[in-house]
Order: C-alpha cells, then structure tokens, then sequence
C-alpha cells in the first residue's frame, strides 16, 4: 500500500482481549496492528488480520516480531525487561517505556518510587522470613495483606492473613523467578476507585473520569463511570494524583491507578497498571474516545482523543466462564431481554471463572444499569436461568 | 473452536467499507466473518482475519466462499440474481432474500412495486426511443431524470437533461447488460431525507431516527441525526412508511429508504438500498447500535439492538480522496484540531472523489457540528489548509 506509507504499524506483544480491542480500535482510524500471540486460538488471534505464533519470553521472536513494527506495545506486562532493554537497544520503540514498565513488573519497585514521590501507599515491607510479619503485625494490626512482589494479576499472588499461622502457611509457596515476598496493611477501604490516564512521549496528556470498581475473588466485578457521590474536589484531585504519576514514570500509552477511598475521604493508592486496564473496558461505550483508541494514539504520539463520558452513566459488568461452553444460546436470550445491551465477548475458551466478555449499558438510573447489566453477566455465566 | 460452535460464520460478499464496517461490529460480538474480495487490498481484505479474492460474478468462486457460512450478505448489490438463484437451491442462506435484492438491481422493478403499493414516488416510464421522452415531457416538464435501471450509484447513470437534445446526447451512452434507459421528472425538493430499517427473517423489525441527508454531485456529503426540525408526526409517517416496505419485499437486514421532502411535507421514494447505506454512518457513533451491527444481527435472526440516538445530535460528513496521497498528515492535524472528532478511516487506496473515509461528530449545536465535520473532511481531501 504505498499510498498510505506513513499509516503505521503497531505490534502488539500478546494475544488476549486487551490486543482484541487494540485491534478493534485501530481498525476504524486505518492503523495496522500485528499481534505475538501464544496460540492461533488467542482472542486477538481469531480477529487479527496479521499474527504470529511465538513466545514473549524469547530474544529472538521478539526481534523477529518487531522488525517491521513502528512501535512496540503490549496485552500484558510479563515480557522480560532483559529482553525489553535488548530491544530498545536495537533501535524498536517501545511503549510504555522501560521506566514504567520496571514499576509494574515488581510491586516493591512500584511502592518504592511511589513512597519517594510522598504519594500516599498503605504501609508495606519485604520480608525475608516470618519473624519481619510479626514485627510488621505488632506495629499494625492483624489482617494483614501477603503479597508476591512479581507475577500476580486478578487475585492471584495476593492473601489476606488473619493470622501468624495463616501466614506462615502461605510463605511455604514456592516463588517464581526473582520475586519476593512483601507484607502491606489491609486497608479498610469504603470502596475502591480507578482512573485513566494517556499519555504520549510529547508529554500531552488527558484523564477520564474516575470510576468506581467493585472486585469479586480478587477480580474486577463491576465498574460505574462516573463514581457515584464522588465529590469533584476529590476527583480532580485524584485526576491530578494519576497525571502527577504518569509524568514522573513518563509512562507512553493508556495508564491505570487503582485506588481505595477511605471513611474519611481520603485515598491511598492500591495498583498501577501500563495499558488499558479492565477498569476501564466502560469507556468503550461510555466515552467519546476509549481507553484502546487513546492507548494506540498515545504510543503512536498521535494527538489524543476526548475521554468525556458521552452519557450520564456508563456500567460495566464482566462476563466470567460459567456453565455454558458456548454461549451463544444465552447471547440471544441477553439480546432479546435487554436492546440496549453492549456485549462484549472475547471470542476465548470458556473455562470457569475465566474473563470471556464484558457488557456496558448507558444511562441514568444506575441501580438499574446495574441490575440490568449484572443479569445478563449472571445469565451469560449461568448463574441464573431468568 | 468447538467451545464456540455455535457462534456463525457471516460470509461477505465484497470488500468495500461496508464489508469492513460488518467486520467491526461482528468482532465485539465474536460474531464470525469471511469477505470474498477482488483484490488483497481491498478495504475489507486489510482488516480481515480471512478472505478469499474471487468473481462475485462466476458460480464457482460464490459456492466455493459459500461452502462453510451460515448466512451470505452483501457489501454491493451486484451479484447476479441468476447466480444468487442458484446459491439460494444450493441452502445457502441469502439475506436480503431474492425479492428484496431483486427491487434495487432495477430500478424499474423498485417503482413498479412501489407504485404497486400506491406508495408516493416521482412519476416515471421506461423509454425505448426518444419520442417518448418528448411525450413524457409534454405531460410534466423540463427538467427531467434520465436513469439508467441498472447498474447505477453514487451519481453513475442518472442525469438531469434541460432539453430534448441534452437527452438525446444522454440516449447515446451505451447500456450495459440488459439494462433500459428511464425517464423521470425532476423533483424539487425542499431537502433528502433517509430512514434505516433493520429487520429479521422472523419479522422483528426496528426503525431508526430519520436524518437528513445532502448530496454533492451525486454523492452523500453529510447527514444530520435526527433531521432537523422534522415534526414528530411527520418522522412517525416515515419510518412507519419504511417499515411497511421493508414488510412487503420480505426484506432481511438493513433497508435504506431515501427520500424527497417537498415544500409542502410530502415526501416522495427516491431510492431504497438492502443493505446499511452510507446515510447510516452517523449511527456508528450516535445510535446505541449502529446500523453494522443490526444487520448482522437481522442477517443471523438473533433479537435486534436498540436504534435509539445516544446523543442530542450526531452529523457525518464524507471524506473523499483529494489533494493527499498519503492522509496521515492531515489526520493527525484534525485529530490536533478536534479531540472530539470521530474519523474512520477505509484504508482505500486515494483517488480523487473516491470515498476513503468519514467523520463523525456528536454533540448539540448542528451549526457548530457541522463546521467541525466539514472542517475535518476538507482538510483530509485538501481543499482547504487551513
């Protein structure tokens, strides 16, 4: 296509939804994309009009994969930073860059940068043997939160202990590859919030709304947008908190802050995330530019979209494997119940508990998005039959 | 996939951007699509996960595509109905179905079955000789509408003749395939109007709000939704008028009807298309589901989205190919300009008036929306620089 040369072409490291809806977006705005999935079989695979089966963890088809990309993004944050630094070395631009990428892939480097920037964390240790949790317990108080400082996402590789048994228990678990094991307050939140930021190499930058996120066994539930009964001095303060935090990382792409809000109004940083982030899937339905189209206008240094609410409430709900191996006999009966559903579905196996789709709905009423949109996440599931 | 086998494969028959606005809404729904294209550079083939380049008009490359959908639907309404016949005693499923496609390859078959129908459409008569030109102009006057009943679109075959010899100049033209030459009076109309249906084999059916629609030469420039300043009753009229017709030709999928608004609110048929139509564009952006996704769902008889407007007002404009080769540079002005703009590129190669993309915009004040999109569209054809 020599006419349209200067059209770019993005390489996406891993084939999961996140790619799925990278793909979509760039598709309405002539962006090419390529993606380095796992298996033919990949949710953004089945859509990809470009693929190529490797791994994530090897030198070589990275090298291979990037050689004709203009830039370099990613579904998840596991590829090596080695292998990331080997690449950037070779000239391939990589977004997010290392810097934040370093943050994401170890929790104790995330706290420690967040800690020495004075942003409010809750309180947090490594610890080497069982001795340092019960000197943590006695200046805190039990529970406590154990984490692995690598490798965790939706739940796993993080456990509520109540007490020095339960703990003791859980440090028996082997870790993989360099992690360590770090211990943090359990904070009593009165709910948790997130909020999106994309931000290009120039530096411009722009901030949705923030959220309200609901997680169910440690993987996000629900998601109102906006967050109901949020002040707008709080919110602009907490926007000012994630754009703060995306310039000192000098993050490139779509950015997450996963925040609790205490009693008292106050918030603590919980999770950051270097891409579009479940939290933010809403914004597809909900926002004049979405999280996956800013994402790609964001590393491409393009001049980024609105991220206005383009409706009064957007709910999101996600779709977890359930019952059904194939769902297509509960997506009619979705459809039929409710026109004015957005569904979602990532095209992937189902297995139980697993992410295979989300649904959005906008409107006013949010007690009624909300019961709309979690029937039919439930009836997808087949946790309910009406 | 055997997790997933009953989620259909939709096969497309052309590449153009309707084919590959289908594939944007089917993927989000893990609907499946394949698209028979001309060429690998079709605007379809390069966002495709799968595609075959093949005749739309040779049998064996339709029965080939045919072999393993579920449903064949169409990006044009070209093929012939002697090999849609065939595929159709073959059980492929065709949607629209016969009669519907039969109307739009001939107009004269539209305004039989609308006058049929005594439904209110410009006066007209096929024409064999000149003669009956002069007949036909005796009893209306000139102006008049030359046609021809195949073949014709975005302005091909259809002229607009002050005076005898202008239509004799006209009669020269050869006719291709077995299509007559038609003669029609001018309408002088106060503006177009469109309407969009969608309906399923099992008879749902939803109507979506009536914009108003401008041409330039023949061509679709922009499209305002809703019309402005049409009565409620009068929208009523139209779209209870466009769902009768789709009811009566047994249409399956999305129907456009295209119309003239007099000065005195009467509105006359001028044109009907089976298949989502470029004055539907707006609804990618300003209906709750877009005219792509409701035909894919009419096609495959699964329960109808909702048609309503998510936005006060939505306006499109066209882009077509102009001054730039390459468009990136000017997209990424307009993309500098408008953070709200809503530009969907087709990734076609630029010819001058070619069709190569639209914008959307939404918001309330039609004035400013419409200088926006207009704007964005000149700039990207490179009419204006500034």
């Amino acid at each position: 296509m020599p006419n349209q040369s200067h059209f770019p072409t993005i390489g996406i490291v891993g084939g999961g939804q996140l790619a799925r809806m990278m793909i979509e977006a760039a598709s309405r705005l002539n962006l090419k994309t390529k993606v380095l999935c796992e298996s033919a079989s990949d949710s953004a695979a089945l859509i990809a009009s470009y693929f190529e089966v490797g791994d994530y963890k090897n030198l070589n088809d990275l090298e291979k994969f990037s050689s004709n990309v203009d830039v370099l993004t990613f579904d998840h944050e596991h590829v090596p930073l080695e292998i990331l630094k080997k690449l950037e070395k070779s000239g391939i631009k990589i977004r997010p860059g290392l810097k934040a990428l370093s943050c994401v892939q170890d929790k104790s480097v995330m706290r420690e940068v967040l800690g020495k920037e004075n942003l409010a964390i809750p309180k947090w240790k490594i610890i080497k043997e069982i001795s340092e949790i019960e000197t943590f317990a006695s200046e805190n108080s039990w529970p406590l939160v154990i984490k692995t400082t690598k490798g965790g996402y939706d739940g796993k590789g993080v456990w509520v202990v109540e007490n020095l048994e339960d703990a003791k228990e859980i440090l028996k678990n082997p870790l993989t590859n360099d992690a360590q094991w770090m211990v943090e307050e359990f904070v009593k939140f009165k709910r948790e919030l997130a909020v999106h930021v994309a931000r290009s190499p120039h530096g411009q930058s722009v901030v949705y709304p923030v959220v309200q996120s609901t997680q169910k066994n440690g993987v996000c539930d629900e998601v109102i947008a906006p967050a109901p009964g949020l002040s707008e001095e709080n919110a602009s303060k907490i926007q000012a908190l994630a754009l703060n935090i995306a310039q000192t990382l000098e993050v490139t792409g779509v950015f997450s802050v996963e925040l609790f809000e205490l009693e008292n109004g106050e918030v603590l940083i919980n999770e950051l995330a270097m891409r579009p982030h479940n939290s933010g899937h809403w914004s597809i339905d909900g926002a004049v530019t979405s999280q996956f189209e800013n994402h790609l206008r964001a590393i491409l240094d393009l001049p980024l979209g609105s991220p206005k609410l383009n409706a009064h409430t957007t709910v999101m709900v996600n779709i977890l494997g359930g019952k059904f191996e194939d769902m297509y006999k509960p997506f009619m009966h979705c459809m039929a119940r409710d026109p004015e559903l957005r569904i979602h579905l990532y095209g992937k196996q189902v297995k139980p508990g697993r992410k295979v789709g989300h649904v959005n709905i906008s409107g006013k009423n949010v007690e009624d998005l909300l019961s709309r949109a979690h029937h039919a996440a439930d009836y997808l599931t087949g946790t309910i039959t009406e």
